[in-house]
């Protein structure tokens, strides 16, 4: 964190260095990105990402937007870029990145072209059915997401939440890999604690469950205390679907 | 560039890696930013900056905005976080951080809470006298601005501009240090090219000129073909005036 001088803020441990929370999915008919926050051009540039085909947001907050204008480089590869959001939250990127959505045509060919989908329900990017877990993260609603190919729940994500209601974690029940946010152990009220992801973890069952979205509070090294199966997860860590 | 390999991208002078345009000031009495852009978060924390008391925008684009939410870290320091700007700058930070502008009291103690000034002339922060320098940037106008301490012209910033008209030449005339938007060789229609910057200073005759906002077509090497006293700024470079 800025200006903080914390075991884990100067911990020489690289895992212990963190951006804002993104996946990038690639599958072997397509690739794309679940929110573009504020260090997407770094991430990409790390993870010398040379494909998006379309984005896909959980919801408005700023650490999973304020990338999104550096999608300009694949929009301009493509001809234009694939949104699926949300009402509320292609509302807000409308209103955030007008000059995206409102300009047509836009003046510069290289400028980020949204083609917006609004999501209502299950949909496919190639192969992969993506189905919509609207969970409450405060008192906004975020929509997770579980991916799905040729009959296997692959992963759920559920990036932001402060509670998983039992109807999805009934709709996710024995994915493979769970997904979750674990801010830290103190509770938040607007991000669930260790306790809470853990306490979810065991109504869902999954093979294998990651923790994302954590602060400062939790050092990497925090991982020897979870369960067999549980994992902190941390920047640039891929994982292979077979 | 997001997926380029030209000989600058793929560069191994640590100087070609550039993050998005802005400038740290500090002074014996106070210490403030211009724009925090897309990258403020990874800047601050390689700075290690421990204040900021104020922050003063060129313009809305992306890339001189999208970090501005980071600055909660001093807005929560400080109780609240003065911001400079254009009225048409500050309509744009209102539109597009609307939930750190509207929300009245905001409902946690550590979100951000600006602090409005628009800025209709010279203005003062601490001991420093800014004068706004509007300049067109395409079809759009930004501030550019001079900052003067004890009737001494120390630094004209320019960050965005296509072109420099004579009045604003003349009010910078003789300034220490000219820092101006030089994009690459090639004329670009919202930016200056090397040539157009080159133009400026003959007329501005700063004692040193820096060139900035550059893109990936222009090494760091290429700092050697510029005539003396002119330079190109990169990443972390800090002056200094006694």
């Amino acid at each position: 964190m800025i200006g903080c001088d914390c075991a884990v803020c100067r911990s020489s441990d690289p895992r212990d260095k963190r951006l804002r929370s993104s996946v990038y999915i690639e599958t072997p008919e397509t690739a794309f990105i679940v929110d573009t926050g504020t260090d997407f051009r770094t991430q990409a540039l790390r993870e010398n990402i040379r494909r998006v085909d379309a984005v896909v947001f959980t919801h408005s907050h700023t650490d999973h937007i304020m990338g999104f204008d550096d999608l300009r480089r694949f929009s301009w590869q493509r001809g234009s870029m694939p949104v699926y959001a949300s009402a509320k939250t292609m509302a807000d990127l409308e209103r955030v990145f007008m000059f995206a959505f409102k300009a047509t045509p836009n003046p510069f060919p290289y400028y980020l072209k949204p083609e917006p989908h609004l999501i209502s329900g299950p949909f496919r990017l190639g192969e992969t059915i993506i189905t919509p877990l609207p969970v409450p993260h405060g008192e906004a609603e975020v929509n997770g997401y579980m991916f799905s190919r040729v009959e296997r729940n692959l992963i759920a994500y559920l990036s932001d939440c402060s509670a998983v209601p039992d109807e999805i974690a009934q709709k996710i029940l024995g994915v493979e890999c769970l997904i979750i946010d674990a801010l830290r152990e103190k509770p938040h009220p607007t991000h669930m604690s260790v306790a809470q992801a853990l306490e979810v973890a065991t109504r869902v069952q999954p093979k294998e469950t990651y923790f994302i979205h954590i602060a400062h509070e939790l050092a990497q090294a925090f991982e020897q205390n979870l369960p067999p199966h549980t994992h902190l997860a941390y920047d640039g860590l891929k994982l292979r679907f077979q």
